[in-house]
């Protein structure tokens, strides 16, 4: 799959919400994970963990009452995308989460995510 | 400035090929860089350290031939672009380089800019 390919299919699977499927299909084994600086859990390495971690989100998710994704941008290797999520976290109100999402693609996978907001 | 006025006015400038004046306008005196894993210079912190490799990188640049921008995508104090210039660095032939950039504000200002390719 070429650099577009994967994004486009990311966008698609995340647009749905299924973010995890979006993991195993398009995710290498060693892909990385790195959220932004002060964030609870900042690098991640391997696929495990970040489904893992993926995992730990959705358990603290109350409820998401809607998921915008935006087309990618392409560059070189590289994709980013924003994600906005109307989102109500257990024991919090709700709100509204956006960032801007940052992907490197290898070999048709892709091996780095990195969050910024 | 919001986020999205100083992603635009960035955009603009690096339109017309005038980074520095973009980076003494736009960015903070603390401002970091990070070049995409690999890269001979990694990690700069500060706008003189930031001005400085931009005029090294000028300095190796024999002739550029275009630059494109895209329009940025915005997420929350974070906004991206992607950067293709069609180059020829002295002593090399003439190649097309592409990147996604990203950069998070604060205060309206720019305090990082990361890149990836």
């Amino acid at each position: 799959m070429t650099t577009q390919q994967v994004a486009d299919r990311l966008v698609a699977l995340c647009r749905e919400g299924k973010f995890e499927e979006a993991q195993n299909e398009l995710y290498a084994r060693d892909a990385t994970s790195d959220e932004p600086p002060g964030a609870p859990v900042g690098h991640v390495a391997g696929l495990d963990g970040i489904i893992e971690k993926g995992r730990q989100f959705a358990g603290m998710t109350e409820a998401v009452h809607g998921i915008e994704v935006s087309d990618p941008i392409i560059g070189g290797n590289a994709f980013a995308c924003t994600l906005r999520m109307d989102i109500t976290m257990k024991g919090k109100n709700r709100s509204n989460m956006e960032e801007v999402c940052v992907y490197t693609v290898k070999d048709g996978k892709i091996v780095s995510e990195r969050f910024a907001s």
